[in-house]
């Protein structure tokens, strides 16, 4: 497809003087995500001072730009970085602890026992780096993280150069973060005056999921939410026991008891959702609900299946989330993207549902607009930060390349990712990372082997 | 006098005198899938002769054998080649070629016609040459290919020295292979004939499917398998239109009306499976009937989930296979595997169905039992072929390292795949590809990608 047959599309003004620009990328293919569907070739992003400045032909970039670095990737394909939009990543310490059995046992007997035992800031500090690296080896430049110790998440995103939206923890019950209501409450208003005005990172509040979270707490959060204009990031519908112990609890399944709550809104990123009546994807269309689908710890956790076809097809804003790292083990978007777009057609019956291009979107500007992120992220467009990556797809596994949006999502493994930039500026180049010590990450993941595993049960 | 005459002598312990052996691999752990769940921590394995002769631990290796060659990969796991139980491998040239529609419009508008314009030796060849690459470079080291031309595909198989066992195609309409029904059977019987004894490569008959099958034809296949000792390769019960419209024409489900025709028997290895009753689950069981599970083949058309944790549960033997890579997109066995792994539970409802232990036998001795290989591969135990991969979890997806087997199913990407040896011959060194031009096959590609394209509609 030629860019020029796009709808819509309109071509940059040429200018006869050279524009400065910081970055120049050129590449075989631009996938700008937005318009859907685009796939532009041979084409270049110019960046300048952190954000996109333009999305052009080569050779229209070299005849206006002055770029004081340009890259090139002939065999490469840019897109925006990938956004996870449902993370637990301290957990990636956790990869593979405890796997193949019941999420009661699971959490029992092998999760919250460690957890018990290595809860805080060096664990949450030390996880979120290892993830960090994770997630930029695998094109991944932001992500909507769930967890305990959010000052902590916060500062180490921001260390990295990492975009995120931290979690507000609210649970009903005492953790190592906070002992009662009124401390969950005031340590999240701390965490999201400190950040507010932050260019990377920002808040959400999280309240685990509608079983561990009174009325009460879901009020509080519904206004706080409201007032300070924040997300709400919440776990639900994920499976169906707890759909049916909340008709038997509070007489409602838990989106309408949401909905009689006021949460049932464009703020909230509703995570799992596999338990949906026609009615509930009716009500989040047309409340402007986000959810978060993360199809390989459904899967893994045997909690069922998301209907993406027909929440996209009901015009529900749909995003793709890894999970945390314990019950998926990893965090790869590439491979969840594909596991979702796969999935998909089977569970929708019907082998056109959610395509290459659908779950593109899903896994970049969808994130990006369930997280109140899509004014910044989430597509190659003028005026948006760039958060780029590219694909190097001249491996043998993606040749012969009839399809560039089909080799992304169903056969480009994440090591094909080449280079990322967060806000211009380089994390990964040529597969290297710019600025992490790969050996002292692992060095320390081994160290946290070793502490886990004095802890873990059946080693 | 001879010294066993003197007083107090004591014979030297046999270990004294070495051994000799080709090859001997030393690794972090040995995987060898039978016994079932076993993980050997420094352990190694030695090869003479193209077969293995021992797993033993690394010390006790050392003083045993002298080795012409020794490979130690002290961050390595060493687990039997993956089997892809279900491939039609020169259709990885259409890698891509057509996504995201339905079955017959995929088939109709764009498989057959493409296929139509390009089938022939030349396509074949270069087809599966392109597949192997991709194949070694992801730990696959034997397949059961279906498709057409078998006699090129087994000369091809056999020059690159990869196991295979080649399907000798049965289809009630004429093809660039064959013009009638008795022309199939001969040409069957002479690639059989051809490769009947040879170490490496072996025949199956591969009827299409039962809809394209007739009585007669099956009933010719069931009494040549049974005389010549050969598997029977069949796609069935793919989807429920197929078991509806069986229903019509012979009055039974296909399994019913192949149970009629005599073949559902431990020779058959039936491919796809997604619709079943328990009766047919128990008939399966007690007839040692082999399943070849395609989880992303039959979620990307949307043909349905097959219950391989009740199959596995009634005893029925489970291999994995990718299904061609037009279908897929790749020939990813590690994803396969995790797919396999991951959907079980979620069909199963149960977090615990399928483990990883499960999940790697299916992909190696499960295949190797299907196909009529398990005398030869799908284990590391002595007297078996050398048929080795080795792979490197020493990257930072694959750390901290708490369970080798939740790793490898649940984490690994291909691409960690190091070493691969078939018959004990290297066929991958560190990433390499020993015997074959990668930058060759990789512009071939390129090249049928411009023939292709010329045909494909809507390019």
């Amino acid at each position: 497809m030629s860019d020029e047959s796009l709808p819509g599309y309109t071509p940059p003004p040429e200018a006869a003087v050279p524009d400065l620009c910081d970055l120049l990328i050129e590449a075989r293919y631009v996938l700008p995500i937005a318009p859907h569907g685009a796939v532009l070739e041979q084409h270049a992003v110019a960046v300048r001072g952190g954000a996109i400045v333009a999305v052009l032909p080569i050779a229209e970039a070299r005849a206006r730009f002055e770029a004081k670095e340009t890259i090139s990737r002939p065999e490469g394909a840019l897109m925006p970085g990938l956004v996870n939009a449902h993370t637990h990543n301290p957990m990636t310490l956790m990869r593979g602890v405890a796997d193949d059995m019941p999420l009661m046992r699971w959490l029992h007997e092998h999760v919250w026992p460690i957890e018990g035992a290595i809860m805080g800031p060096e664990y949450v500090a030390d996880g979120i780096a290892f993830a960090i690296a994770e997630m930029l080896r695998g094109g991944t430049t932001c992500c909507n993280e769930n967890y305990f110790f959010p000052d902590v998440q916060a500062a180490t995103y921001k260390r990295y150069g990492f975009r995120a939206r931290v979690g507000l923890p609210v649970i009903d019950f005492p953790t190592a973060w906070a002992k009662s209501d009124d401390e969950y409450f005031d340590r999240a208003c701390e965490v999201y005056d400190q950040w507010r005005h932050d260019a990377l990172i920002a808040t959400a509040f999280a309240p685990h999921a509608p079983y561990t979270v009174s009325d009460a707490n879901f009020e509080r959060i519904r206004m706080l939410s409201d007032q300070l204009d924040v997300p709400v990031h919440l776990h639900t519908h994920e499976t169906a026991q707890e759909v049916v112990e909340s008709q038997k609890k509070y007489g409602q399944r838990p989106i309408a008891r949401l909905d009689r709550l006021g949460l049932i809104n464009d703020r909230l990123i509703a995570v799992h959702m596999t338990q949906l009546t026609d009615g509930e994807i009716a009500l989040c269309a047309e409340r402007g609900v986000s959810v978060a689908h993360c199809p390989e710890s459904n899967l893994k956790l045997a909690s069922g299946f998301c209907p993406i076809g027909k929440l996209q097809k009901a015009g529900v804003n749909v995003a793709i989330g890894t999970d945390g790292a314990a019950s998926n083990n990893d965090l790869d978007m590439f491979g969840e993207m594909r596991t979702a777009a796969l999935l998909a057609k089977a569970v929708a019956e019907d082998a056109a549902a959610f395509d290459a291009h659908s779950a593109l979107r899903a896994a970049t500007l969808g994130g990006a607009k369930a997280m109140g992120f899509d004014h910044l992220v989430g597509s190659l467009e003028p005026g948006k930060q760039a958060d780029i990556v590219c694909v190097d797809l001249s491996a043998l596994e993606t040749q012969p390349l009839h399809h560039v949006a089909s080799q992304l999502v169903y056969a480009t493994g994440r090591h094909q990712v080449s280079d990322v930039w967060i806000a211009g500026k380089p994390k990964l180049r040529e597969r290297m990372l710019v600025d992490m010590d790969i050996d002292a990450l692992i060095a320390n993941a081994r160290q946290w082997r070793e502490r886990i595993g004095a802890v873990a049960v059946g080693d």
